[in-house]
This record gives structure tokens, C-alpha cells and sequence, in this order.
């Protein structure tokens, strides 16, 4: 008998003490990429910031006005829907942020081996597309319907399963109003890139990006609960192998600064010239609004509020700015902002691990060093 | 006294060997990226998917109505030039291919580290923009100048140097005709992306990406061999620390396969079914044109012609298609596509190692593994 399916795939694991970067995690970092923090500043993350996660190959869609997209199962009216028809129903514009449910992953001791982000997965833009509640009520969901199964065009294999990619959401969720669940056609007011799901991807504003399936093909209504490999096996909070876990689903809450000054190509470390310095950044949840940014320019020992930008419809699943005056001095500098919402959760400062290595929103240092002159680094290191 | 620049910078050096990839080099792959090689489909590599690589940070520019470019130096008549006016000079669109200079450096033993690359590190734009030459010849450069100077508004520290990032050409390669040097801005009909330039960017045709200087802001003329950083430290072929080492120039030539079947998530390992499958790629060189293209379906015990797009004006400077039929039977596969260009340089089998990873066009193999089986896929891992 010749190799099967499972033998490509091996199963989930931690890294081991010290344990470097290995060439699979390698293999994801260089085709997944996150946002450089910098462009933070933007409102709107510019078209090919924006964080991209693919579990599999992007699809290769070339002719975009072929697509269908069908919604079958408990429903009285089954749809065949081309892009021409979804544009017949209303649209509606949202901003969202959204994170990578492994955000922060390779942060975490021990590691969990996948996609090795630091914090970096994140993005904001304008999604435009018809409600789901509406193509739903056109089909007539069933009234004893409990899942709505989402199938992506992206095939891969994974933990030993080949698979569409797919996820579902409670039917409440699904049809709800706020967050309103979208079936986007466009990002920025252009179509979607094929790396965000060129033509169509669900957009579901608070959730971690599991749920915001792309290369959307078919919603199908159930009366039973979905027990796909994305919604059972992956995406779980587990603290053991055998423990059946708590899904993953909306974004914690989360604060990031703009790295202030200028890196060092190979550390990153950051360097800034004595003086008043701004320091800004974003912040933003899924959960509660956020209430309230703090800032600590001392490694923790103090933290101050930050002046956050008011909330808004607009930015109700967006992040929103922050700033704050800081005067550097030389030294060795730890600066964190961190994240308090509406319920009065604030961003902890020590991991929340979990074997998957998901929905950790630990606060993060920026090392700053602030030099006390400015005519050295025109020389080279000796 | 207070840190210094230096501090924050350390030696370039080579990973020890079985050395996992560092914090350093996963923190240069989770913001630069790569071209998921599924994408090489497309001619023209869309927005968001060509790779990218900044040393330092994106510089932010909010308002690219302001920005200038300064021609100057020895010139009878300097330059500053607004955006409009750039305009005002005629406007030429090439097909580029750009690769970093340092793709392929992760596969090397040992490993120079710096930024990770396996070897995605590639993309092709049409880029337009006015000839470089014409600015030249409007400012009058001196019969006397050795090299042009060009000079980004990205700002770092790079092994304990503080600077812009600044590359030379000689004078004879910034005013030729073929390749002819752009001042370039705009990719693919579009104003440059933040992370490609914006506004405006060098393109030198078949040169790899380090002399593409991003976010031009000035173009001096010297009468003297210019010994920056970029061009006399950085961006050399040496085989010890030592060596003065010769500069990285022109794309060695190279074939890249688009990866069969579908993929494991984790491993990346590639599955087909039995029976007839096509092998496309790309190929590409900025030294003498590609001639062929090979490949191997047997781990490099027989190597067939593909069948490869003519060379055609257009994509004198950009990637060519290839093609070839394989029947693909149960078992592991090692395949790969190897170049040979119009001088007879063929990609060689082993690597070609120096201490910077520069320049390495070492063949690519692509494990595939053909499953006799198709029903297996869909239950899990047991």
C-alpha cells in the first residue's frame, strides 16, 4: 500500500525548551504575514498590510463572475447565488479589526508548533457586503435550525484530515443584528485581494479570524451541531490533549504602541533621541468596548491613562487611537500600553496559555533605548 | 555614559549548527513576506502578495502631494523635483521581476542570519514611472561622475551604524538604456503602497531588490566610488569576514515550481491524486535571458524540457510560464524546474554559500506525495 493522506501530517505538539523556530513554523511565516506595527497609524490598514492567514493554498480564482455561492440544508427556499445576485441585496459597510486567534502564539512558554506569530496579526478595514440575516430569511432557515456551516474554496490536509476549509456559527449569531454578520464582496471599496478571499468571505465583527471564512462557497443550515474538524478539533481552548475545550470565539481585549524611534535592522530593538516623544497605538475587542488605555513607561511599575479616541458607531468593531505625551531620557526604557473594556477585564501582564496557543492577549513590552548622544552611530561599530 | 547606538546592534554571524531559527530572524519573517508560490499563476503578482522587505520601518507618508526628490551633487543644474513634476517627464511601464538578494538564505548550512527567506522571496509588477536618464540629462550630470547616489527616508541602526538606506550604481548602469533605470510611481497603475515606495521608488531592471531604493528622497551625483554601508559592508559575496568580497548585481537565473495538489497545513507537504498533472511555474533571470527550462520528476536522475512562453519584449525583465505534463503515480516524489540561461549558466544542485546568503539560486526540490488511496483523507488521524 502506497503513503495515505495521514502520512503528510503529524500531530500537534509543543516545543521543547529552548527549542528554536523550526522549518515547518518557518514555512508559515514566510507566506503568512502580519502587520509591521508601524502601520498602526493608518486608520485603515493599507491594501497588503493587513495580517493574512491561509490554512492551505490561496485559491486561484481567475474569472471572479463565475463564483456561486449556495445556501441549502434547513431552509424552504435553497439559493444559487452569483455575485450579480448578492449585489442585488442590500449592502452594508462595516469597520472591522481583525486578530488572528494565535495571535501572540510564539510568545508563549512552551510554544505551541503552528503559524509563530508575535503580535503582529491584525488588521483594520471597510468590508462591504449583504447581511447574512437577509440571504437567510430569503431562503427561509428552519425554525429548529442550530448551526449555520460556512465551506471555504480552500482544500487542504490537516492533523491527518482532508478538508474543505469550514467553520459554522450558532443560528442566533448568524442572524443577529450586532454584530451584523456580512457576506463581503468588497474591502477598502475594492474587490476582495485573492489573499482576503477573492470573491466572497464571511466577516463576522468581533470574532477571532477562524470565523470569517474566505473563498466562501456554501452556508448550509443545520438542525444539528457542527462537529467539523475546525470547530471541534482546532480553534478549542485546551489545557490538555484530552480536554474537549471551550471554543474560540470573540477577540480579547488587546493595546499595542507604535513602536516609537527607529529599529536596528536585525534586533528590532528600538532607539529614540532624548526628548518628549508621542506615544500612540491602537486598541481594541470583540468583547466589551474598550473603556480605558494605560500606558507604563517603567516596566510596569506605574501605569497612566492614555487619551483614547471616543467610541463611535463607526469604530464599534474597529480599534481606536490612542496617544500619550512620554519625555525620554537616556537609558534602557520598557514601554506597554494595555487594554481595560467596559467590564472592567484589563489585558493581564502573564500569559493565558492553552495547548492551541489561542486568544492570548498578554501584555507586550517594547524595549526602547534612549541614547544620550547623537554622533556616535555615524560610525561604524568597532 | 548613557547606551549608544552600537548597543543595540550586534555582529552579522552564522547560526550554529541544528540552531532553530531566533527571536530576531521570526521577528524580520512575521513583518516582511513573502510570495505564497501558488500565486506565481498570475503574470502580474496582485497587490499585497509580491514579496517585501524593509530594513527598518515604513516610513509613513500621510501627504505624498509633499514630498520632494533632490537630483544634485555633480550637477550643472540640481533638481527639486515635486511629484507633478515628475510627471511632466515621459512615462515608461516595464515588467519587472524583483527577488531579494537574499532569497533562498534559510536553506543554506550554515545559515547567515538575517532575514529568513526560503525562496518566496519574489513578485512582478508593472511598474511606471520616467527614466532616470532623462533626470540625469536635465540636470546635467558631470562627465567626471563615477556613481549615483540614492538615498530612502527609511532610517535605522544596521550593525551599529546609524543611517538612511542608501545604494549606488555606477553612471554607466543609472543612465543606460537596457535595462533602463525608473524613478517609479506607480505599481501596477496604482500609486506605490506604503511598503513598495510610496510615493516613489527606484526600479533597476534585473538587479536584485536592494538596488530598487524605496521612498526616494535624493539622487546625488559623485565623482568619487561611493562606500556606504548598503554597498561596501552590506550586499557582499564573502566567503570570510575578511574578505572586501565582490557587490551583489544582476538576478542569477532561476525556475521555480508552482506546488502541486493541495498542502498540509503544517508540513507543507504536497498531495496529488494518481493520473495526469500539469507542472507550471515561473522562471526568471536578470543576467542573460532564460533559454530553458527543465524539470525533474525523479529527484534529479533525468531532467525533461518544459515547455516555456517565448521571450518576448515585454518580459525581457520579468518571470516567463513553463509548462509540462507528469503522471503522477502512488509514492513520494521529489520534484523541481531548474534554468539555463542564454550563456549556458544552469541552477546548480548545491549551494553556491556565502557569509550574507546572497545570491544563492540553488535548485528548489518540492516533495510530493501521491496517495493511492482517496477515501482516507476524510477520516481522522488515528
Amino acid at each position: 500500500m502506497g503513503p495515505r493522506t495521514a502520512d503528510v501530517s503529524a500531530p500537534a505538539r509543543l516545543a521543547g525548551p529552548e527549542e528554536g523556530i523550526g522549518a515547518d513554523e518557518l514555512a508559515l511565516a514566510t507566506r503568512n504575514h502580519g502587520l509591521p506595527l508601524e502601520a498602526m497609524r493608518y486608520d485603515v490598514t493599507p491594501p497588503g498590510l493587513h495580517y493574512v492567514l491561509t490554512h492551505y493554498d490561496i485559491p486561484y480564482v481567475p474569472q471572479a463572475g463565475a463564483w456561486r455561492l449556495t445556501v441549502d440544508g434547513r431552509v424552504s427556499r435553497p439559493l444559487d447565488l452569483s455575485l450579480a445576485d448578492l449585489l442585488s441585496f442590500p449592502q452594508v459597510t462595516t469597520r472591522v479589526t481583525l486578530e488572528c486567534a494565535g495571535n501572540g502564539r510564539a510568545l508563549l512558554t512552551p510554544r505551541p508548533v503552528s503559524q509563530p506569530w508575535l503580535v503582529e496579526a491584525v488588521g483594520t478595514a471597510d468590508w462591504t457586503g449583504v447581511p447574512l440575516r437577509l440571504l437567510l430569511e430569503e431562503a427561509g432557515a428552519a425554525p429548529d435550525a442550530v448551526d449555520v456551516v460556512f465551506t471555504g474554496a480552500d482544500h487542504g490536509v490537516e492533523r491527518g484530515v482532508e478538508q474543505d476549509y469550514r467553520r459554522a456559527l450558532p443560528l442566533a449569531v448568524a442572524t443577529g443584528g450586532d454584530p451584523e454578520v456580512l457576506v463581503a464582496t468588497t474591502m477598502n471599496g475594492a474587490p476582495l485581494p485573492p489573499q482576503h478571499g477573492r470573491p466572497l468571505r464571511l466577516i463576522v465583527p468581533g470574532w477571532y479570524g477562524m470565523a470569517h471564512v474566505k473563498w466562501l462557497r456554501s452556508v448550509t443550515v443545520s438542525d444539528t451541531s457542527f462537529d467539523g474538524f475546525q470547530q471541534t478539533v482546532a480553534y478549542r481552548l485546551r489545557q490538555t490533549v484530552d480536554d474537549p475545550g471551550e471554543p474560540v470565539t470573540r477577540i480579547a481585549p488587546r493595546a499595542l504602541l507604535v513602536p516609537p524611534g527607529f529599529p536596528d535592522f536585525m534586533s528590532r530593538a528600538r532607539m529614540v533621541r532624548p526628548g518628549p516623544v508621542t506615544l500612540e497605538g491602537r486598541a481594541w475587542s470583540g468583547q466589551a468596548p474598550v473603556a480605558a488605555v494605560q500606558v507604563s513607561t517603567d516596566g510596569g511599575v506605574s501605569w497612566e491613562p492614555a487619551d483614547l479616541e471616543p467610541a463611535t458607531p463607526r469604530n464599534r468593531w474597529a480599534w481606536r487611537s490612542w496617544r500619550t505625551a512620554w519625555l525620554a531620557t537616556p537609558g534602557d526604557r520598557d514601554l506597554a500600553a494595555r487594554a481595560v473594556d467596559a467590564d472592567g477585564r484589563v489585558q493581564p501582564l502573564g500569559q493565558r496559555w492553552n495547548r492551541g496557543g489561542f486568544a492570548n492577549n498578554a501584555v507586550r513590552w517594547v524595549r526602547v533605548v534612549c541614547a544620550d548622544t547623537v554622533a556616535d552611530g555615524a560610525r561604524p561599530r568597532s
